[in-house]
C-alpha cells in the first residue's frame, strides 16, 4: 500500500499575533497548529507536509495540490484572504477524489461552504466551557478505537442549528456544559471525494494535544483517502443503443448550441 | 391561503437567435420559454411574473427577488453572463426559504451548481430521441396526478453519471431510446429552501407544451413554496445552562478574535 | 380541507398499575396518556379517537385502522403483547400513506423497529434530570412555532448511540443535564407514509402537559398526514417499448416461476 | 490482512426442478448458483463456503453464521420457507457488522425486507430482453474497474417504482429494452453492517457467468466486509456529568419499570 500524501494547511495567523492572546496561543502551538499536527500525526503510512497562507501560492501551488491525497484545513480569521481561484482548484480536486478534513472554524471557510452549498452557520460562544463528545456511529472508520464518550476540559462552543445539507453521515455529536449540542463530526461525499468536518480545535485551547482528538483526525485522514478518478468528457453523441426515431432537427444545423461542458 | 408569488426566469437568448435554429425554436416559443410557461401555468393560486437576463438587474433586482416565493430557472448558453453577485443573492434567499425549480440545462447554471457543491455534469446527446419518464416516488407531491410512466417523442438526452450530492430525493428517472438513463427529477433541501431539478425541456423541442411536463412543474412550484425564516444572529455569549468551569482565558482579552458571522 | 382522522394508541398499562408508582403516574394522566393527549390536541381540523391494547382488536380493528390518517403510538412495557399480525397491518398502512407519530419508549415498539430495520436501541437513565431540546431544522414543519430551545425540568434520559437508519431528517436534538445527547425528533419516509419519532414523554413526568411538547406533536400529526396510494400490482408483462431481442426461453414454459408478488 | 469468510447462500430449488425449465437452468448452473459463484469468485483473500436451504439449520447454523464476514443471498420461490428465527439471527449479525450482498430476487427475501422496512416491491417482466447497466457513482468501491456501461443480452426486467428507503447510495442504474429503468445496485448501512443489493441474476439466464457482473459481486463482498462491534448494554444509570436536579421520584420505587433492553 502506498503511503498517503497528507498536506496540513493552516492560515497561521493567530499563532503569530502580538500581545497576550498570541502569547497564550503559542504556549500550545509554538510553531503553529499545522506544525503541531504534523508532528502528532506522524506515522509510517503518512507522508506529511504543511502549507500556510503566506507561502507562495497560498501554500497550495499546483504541484503541491496535485500530489496531495488528503488535505487538512484549519482557518479562522483569514477565510476571506484565500483566493477564489485556489478554492475552485481545491474543490475540483476534491470532486476528482482528494480527501478533505475540515477542522473547527473551517466550517466557515470558503472551501467548505462551497462544497456544502449551505450557509454552514452555527451558534458559538467562547467561555472555555467543558465539551463532551459522543460517538453516534461506532461502526464508522473515523470512530475506530475512540471511546464512546470523552471530554475536553475547555472549548469554544459550536451549537445547533448548524446549517448543513442533509446528506452528512453523523459520526460524533457534542454536549456542552452551557446547554448546547452540535453535530461535531460529520462525513460527506462530494463527487469522488470524501469530506469530514470535525468541530473541536479552537486555537486558544490545547485541543490538538488530546489523544482522542488526534485519534479522530488520524482516522479521518485514512478514511478520506480515495482513488482519483480520471477526467471525463461528458458529451456522448453516439448512442449505445440504436435510435429509430427520426430527428426533427436533422436538417437544421444546431452546432452552435453545443457549447456545454 | 395567500397566492404564491412565482417568478419565471429565462436567459431568453436562443428564442431570439437569427437563422434557422432560431426560427425553429420560435415555432414552439414565439415569446420565449418564460412567456409560454407563464401562460401555461396560470392558475388562481399563482401570481406569476417573468424575468429575463437582459432586463435591469438581470431581471431580478432586490424588489423582485425579495417578493418571490418560488423562482423557476431556465438557462443554457448564457450561464456565464449571470452576475456572481446575483447568484449569491438568489442563494441566500433560497437558504432563507424561497423555493427554486431548476429546469433542463439549468443543471449547469451557476445557482444550481453553487447550491449543490458538486460539478452537476452529466452525459448528453442531442439527436431528437424518445424519452420515457418514470415516477420513482408516487407519494411525492411533485408526482401527484402524474402517470407512472409517460413519453416525450423528441428530447435531448441527459444521462448518468449525473454528479449530484447524495441527499437528493429521486422523484423521476428517465429512459432514453439511445440506451441512457438519468435521475430526471430530484428534490433537495438547502437551508430553509426547497430545490427541485427537472431535466426535460430542451429549447428545440416543444416539451413545455406537454401536459404531463406542465403538471410536474406546477406541482414543483407548489411543493417548493415554503415559509421564509427570519434572519438570525449566531453568537450566543450567554449560555442557557450554568457553566461552572472556570475560563482559563478569563484574564486575556480575546475580543479581536470574535469576528465570525 | 377534510379534517384529519387521528387515532391515539396507548398500551395503557402504567397508568393502571397498583401501588405508589401507579398513583404517581395517575397524578399526571388520570385517564391515561391517550386521553390526556386527545384532550390537549383537540382542534377543528382533527377528528380524534383513542385506542388501547386491551380493547377488541387491540384497539385497532380493520375498520379503525383503515379510516385512520395519522396514528400516534405510545407503548413501553407491553411491546411484546402487540400481535405481529397487527404490526404488519399497521406497517402496510403506513407504506400506503398513513402517518405515524411514535412517542418516547415507542422507539422500541415492534412497529417502529419493523419500519426502521435497525435495532433502535439507545442509552437510557431514569433519574429525573433536566432535558433541553434544540431545533436543528427550523424550517421543518414539525418545528413551526417552537422556540429554538426549551427545557423539560424532569425527564428520562435517552442517549446516543441511537441505532437508527441514515435517512432520518433530524428536526430536534436533546441535551441532558447528566451529559448525554440524542437525536430526539427525527422524520422518515417509509413507502408513501411519513413517520416521526419524538423522544420526550416518560409516563412518570407530566411531559405531555408541556405546551412546547404538545405543539411539536400537533405539528407532527399535521405533517404526517399524506395521501393514501391506491394498491398496485407489480408485474408488467407488456413492455411499454418494443422489444426486438428474441427470448431464448420462448419455447420453455416458465409459468411456474412467476410467483412473485 | 485476514481473508474474508464469505458464505454464499442459495435456496437451490430452481436448479433441481424437473422438466424443461430445470433442464434449461442446469445448462448455466449444473451444481447450483451458489456453486457457480463460489468457483467464479475464488481468490486468495476469500475463504468461501456455500450454504443451501435444505441443509441442516437451513445452511446457516450458529457456527456458520457466527464465523461469516460477508453473506451473499440468492432466493426466489422459497422465501417463505426460510425460518423467521433464522432471519432474525441474520439481521442481528448484520446490525453487529456482518456484510450482506443480496442478489436479484432476493429483493423480496425476508431478510432484505426486514432490514429495509419497506415493501421492496418493483415492476418485473420476464421476456429475455436486453439490460444495460450504468455506473452512477464511479467512485464507489463496488464500481471499481467496472466500465461505465455494459449490457446483458437477456435478463428479467426489474423496474421502478422500487419501494426502497431513501438512504440507499445508488451505485448502478439499469436501462431495459422494453422501456423500464431501475436502481439496480444500491448500498445501505444497517447498524454496523453494510448491505448491497444488486438486481441482475435471474436463474434462467447465464448472468453469473458475465465478467462484469462477477466483478461487481466480488467488489461488493470486499466492500461489505466490516469490523464486528462487540455487544453493548444500553442502560447508563450513572450519568457522566453531575446532576443537580432533584429526582421527584426519588422516594418512589420504579424498579419494575426498568425492563427495556
Amino acid at each position: 500500500m502506498n503511503p498517503i500524501n497528507l498536506t496540513i494547511w493552516n492560515e497561521f495567523v493567530h499563532e503569530r499575533e502580538a500581545g497576550p492572546v498570541g502569547d497564550w496561543i503559542r504556549q500550545s502551538y509554538p510553531d503553529g497548529i499545522h506544525a503541531l499536527l504534523a508532528g502528532k500525526l506522524a506515522a509510517k503510512d503518512l507522508v506529511i507536509c504543511t502549507a500556510t497562507l503566506d507561502e507562495p501560492g497560498q501554500g497550495l501551488p499546483d504541484n503541491v495540490l496535485e500530489t496531495t491525497d488528503v488535505l487538512v484545513w484549519w482557518g479562522h480569521c483569514a477565510h476571506d484572504r484565500v483566493d477564489d481561484e485556489l478554492v475552485e482548484r481545491i474543490r475540483l480536486r476534491v470532486l476528482a477524489g482528494m480527501g478533505l478534513v475540515v477542522l473547527h472554524s473551517g466550517h466557515y471557510s470558503k472551501i467548505f461552504r462551497r462544497l456544502m452549498g449551505t450557509s454552514c452557520r452555527l451558534r458559538w460562544r467562547e467561555v472555555g466551557e467543558k465539551e463532551r463528545l459522543w460517538v453516534v456511529d461506532p461502526s464508522h472508520p473515523v470512530a475506530a478505537g475512540v471511546p464512546e464518550t470523552f471530554t475536553l476540559p475547555h472549548t469554544e462552543m459550536y451549537g445547533e442549528p448548524f446549517e448543513l445539507p442533509d446528506d452528512g453521515k453523523i459520526v460524533f455529536q457534542s454536549w456542552y456544559e452551557g446547554g448546547n449540542v452540535v453535530r461535531s463530526g460529520v462525513a460527506f461525499r462530494r463527487g469522488a471525494g470524501k469530506v469530514f468536518y470535525f468541530a473541536p480545535g479552537h486555537e486558544t485551547y490545547p485541543i490538538y494535544h488530546d489523544a482522542n482528538i488526534l485519534k479522530v483526525i488520524g482516522n479521518a485522514v485514512r478514511w478520506a483517502k480515495g482513488a482519483m478518478l480520471p477526467p471525463r468528457v461528458t458529451p456522448q453523441p453516439e448512442p449505445p443503443e440504436t435510435i429509430r426515431t427520426e430527428n426533427p432537427l436533422k436538417n437544421v444545423n444546431t452546432k452552435e448550441l453545443h457549447k456545454k461542458s
